[in-house]
């Protein structure tokens, strides 16, 4: 399968790098405005460089595309892409518009091509492990999802100057997590609440750098959502799913084995993964490695834009509802 | 010291026992309305059975009362004990309505007898560590106080008619551990949800069996309650304190210190001790202890009245939110 | 049951402690060779104080004796007790010298009375729990037995000089617990090498402070056990048994459940509780329960005398194998 | 640096992965007797095959070998590789012959070139921040080494057959690992106990599959192995370094962060890595890029050639223990 890889920065670099080691995938081209980075890029991996998608998407031996651009070109490069008959993998979130998703929906549905949308995440083999305890019934009725999600330190003030804010940046992930564990449909009411605590330029840009969602699912069932731009000991990302039968979680992740014991303290475990590329670097291999398989085997990819568009709306809600200070329903509908 | 303790149901026979138990502690009465009760309980220890408060309140060799009585007996019992002279410990909550508490606050204050409110969990030596590391400056500054809060199954429906609800009679530990952790003053949002996906029964009450609240304190750091009445695994009490500089937790208890290896887990550990009773059963001794020598030395007993009326300040401002759906504010004052 | 307890010192009051508190147990005598001892200890339980055993023994309304005074004591205070037809409850070891513990086998085998030799380990209900569990099966065919069993601190020469040296002291312990486990029965291989390395004073007593045994049981499973004198972060007291279906393990217990996670480390508890007198608090208690069970309802007591005279056939043995560095063979029967 | 591997088996197949994949080294030659088998790997990776080392070791392009043969080839293939000037990458052991290993010392001695010998796990993160924190002093004087190495199932019997006894092929990792940590130096005492407990072929072969050794180095310190060719919960593999002033554990690697609570455990993980494979997939690249490092910056690389003869001393020393039930003395020099 040959790939166009569009984004020269970290996240692209990370699909450029996994595209090339993938044994049934071969990069084709790495797309980016500033040529030169596309060409240091595309040269390592031996792969044309090119500084927009024209060529690329004319390419008709090119299979697949990722997107991994800033996000306000995700849903032009995915309309294209799609008229170009290419399948789809776009990095999170589509867009910070919920009604120019919907038109891209609208667009894309006519065309028909194989479209996932890049929840890494999914892909981890704990959470993995804890979504298939839940669906197999190890805890019964679910009751409660408890989701911890915490970088080890703020992104750079220029990055959250056009991130859309941390619940649509960060918390996006949290809200994939919630639906795509419980399995929830329907009517969802969202209660946020935001503060600027560990950087106050952030407050000063109108962000928040600690977030607390609760949700409430139809069932009853409740998702709460803890959310920091900071954590000193690393990635501290842990999700609980409780209900009638028990509890399955997803722990951390030491940077080793290695335990100490000492006269002050016993069983010390070194700090955590670093941050999500640290985290999750297996996890994007398997993302992939999905994708190629969902696409060569024709069956629908997951997450599907539908996921990506239902996790919009809860983002949306929560900010709706941090500035109503009231809580807020949505239907993110089947 | 000499004590007289009313009530002989379970909270009244622990107190009963630990008394018994304690080297500068003699039990003197036991009073319950069921005279049968009070004998029963009284004869295993040498003590003396009373039907009504009046005998052991004037009997001038009696030191310090314990009301471990139900509920709505608690402010005229604490009323008539200050009156009488005697120090108090009085079992969580002081009461259900806050006017009450007031009046109640307003009659002792003449009288300037050391009362303690039993909010056990405090002296409870993982807890206590968590608090003085906490105080140690070892977090920082607090952003998130995360309490998980969960009884094995629920109390009998005639104990949860009259226990004044989930949110009154089982979070109200939490709301103290909340403000105790925290230290916090002055104002607190407070928002709730609770449903009843337990058991139906409880829900036809017009009561909850799994609450969430989500507490913003004047810092702007937050403090999340997960609730619930049934837990498979046992009684699940965590408190998590994340901040600046690093993370404090309560971990749970287990039966034993067994882990099992096989060829489907590994580690496996025993189920968690099974309810309050066998997770506090050290902290009510060394409550009484610290009430002793509170008493002894004259000092300003903790947790204090104020302890107990505040916390019930965020209980009602709970009850109040999940009423309205909406947040709610409350000054819980210095 | 009324009892008498020989000796004074730290297990002394450890016992009657426990037997104060028992509820099918009354505390008639303590007695200690130094009467003033015996006198403050007997007087915090209302108990009568001797100098000797004779009154207590010739006492028929006492039942039971607990033998808690110095080892060389043991045998003679047996074989008087069971002369008075008492049920005895004698701490470990019976004796240092197997000849004189043979002769006391048979001396009393003529009075049939219930005794237990206190390997308190055996109640403690985690060691217990891995017990019944190898019983269950859940272990399979038991392979390899690990052992590692460390104090905090050596204890004072003075005690060290007459204690029998750290094989027949400490290990005597491990020697038991590997009995116990495992079942075993028959031809037992043992080999054992000893240092100091703790303390140069002991080294100059020809004791040692770190010593490791390994045996090999007829089925040709193995148990290792590694004992110190020392350990900095607490009483490290832990068992594995490893077979053909997994492995349970009796794990350490701290003094709290709390954890740390700061920069430089994550999940750090509390070091562990400081000693066995720490540790096994509980399982002395429980060790008395069992006795007073026991010897009222008539059935053999465990741990048996022969369990006593096994541990010291293996201890003899460890200290053979180090004074002719080889493997040493000795058969504990069925 | 390019580079021919020797051998197309297991191994073979590992390094010649890693090789591909590190961005400071090409592939060359993969060398096998039998010549398909050869062909099949290089053809993957575009490289050349051969039967014979004629072709690699006299192409003057090729810098470094990496010898993943059978045990029996490896003094061969070494020696040649030394007569050709390449710097060599071969796994353990050198030879179950101590004599062939000291002649081969001696013939590459006079051609300097670099050498290292494969104890992988040296280069596994835990072990290797167990070995710095040891050197940092964090355990004071080293007291007791403790290792578990467990694999997962026994080799087939035709492997066995030819591997030198599980105290040379599988045991002799440890032995590594032991001298590693400790940087023991000089006399060494060794007692060694096998059994076949697990499969009776083995035994028939004349072979155990469970292992028991106990070192004591010239410090007294001790070092205690425990070895099994079968563990039902995966690759279990531990190492303790308890000493002075605490103790530093490698601990295991479960095959996710998943922990499950029912109604009769709690915080049970999933089994463990399978095999040394698994566990050590990350700790063989390291390796390489070590073994690259080394070469390029000219210094002397570690595990050492010494390091391999020093651990077959070991094994040499246990296996002799067996034989005579007695503890053996060996110096392994400074």
């Amino acid at each position: 399968m040959k790939f166009a890889v569009f984004g020269a920065g970290r996240m692209g670099e990370r699909h450029v790098a996994n595209v090339a080691a993938h044994e049934n995938a071969a990069l084709a081209y790495v797309v980016n405005p500033n040529f030169e980075r596309a060409k240091r890029l595309a040269d390592r991996y031996g792969a044309t460089a090119c500084a927009g998608p024209e060529q690329p998407l004319a390419d008709r031996t090119v299979d697949a595309v990722i997107i991994a651009s800033t996000t306000s070109t995700h849903v032009d490069l995915i309309t294209a892409a799609a008229r170009a008959g290419k399948a789809i993998l776009c990095e999170k979130p589509i867009d910070l518009d919920m009604a120019r998703v919907k038109a891209c929906a609208e667009t894309i549905a006519n065309h028909n091509v194989p479209i996932m949308i890049g929840f890494q995440r999914r892909f981890d083999p704990t959470h993995k492990a804890v979504k298939q305890a839940v669906e197999g019934g190890e805890v019964g009725q679910i009751e409660v999802i408890s989701i911890v999600s915490r970088d080890p330190e703020p992104p750079p003030l220029a990055y959250i100057r056009n991130s859309g804010g941390q619940i649509h940046d960060q918390m996006i992930h949290d809200f994939d997590m919630a639906l795509w564990i419980s399995g929830a449909t329907g009517r969802v009411e969202v209660f946020a609440m935001a503060s600027s605590l560990i950087d106050s330029n952030i407050g000063r840009l109108g962000d928040s750098d600690i977030a607390q969602v609760l949700l409430r699912f139809e069932s009853g069932a409740f998702c709460r959502i803890d959310c920091s731009r900071r954590c000193v000991y690393g990635h501290d990302q842990r999700v609980e799913v409780f209900g009638s039968k028990g509890m399955v979680s997803s722990g951390n992740v030491s940077q080793s084995a290695i335990e100490r014991f000492t006269s002050s303290l016993t069983s010390a475990r070194d700090p955590l993964l670093y941050d999500f590329m640290q985290r999750y670097s297996h996890a994007y291999a398997l993302e992939l490695d999905a994708f190629i398989k969902g696409v060569s085997s024709g069956l629908k990819l997951n997450p599907s834009f539908e996921a990506g568009s239902r996790a919009l709306q809860l983002a949306d809600a929560a900010r709706t509802s941090i500035q109503r200070q009231a809580p807020v329903r949505v239907d993110i509908g089947e």
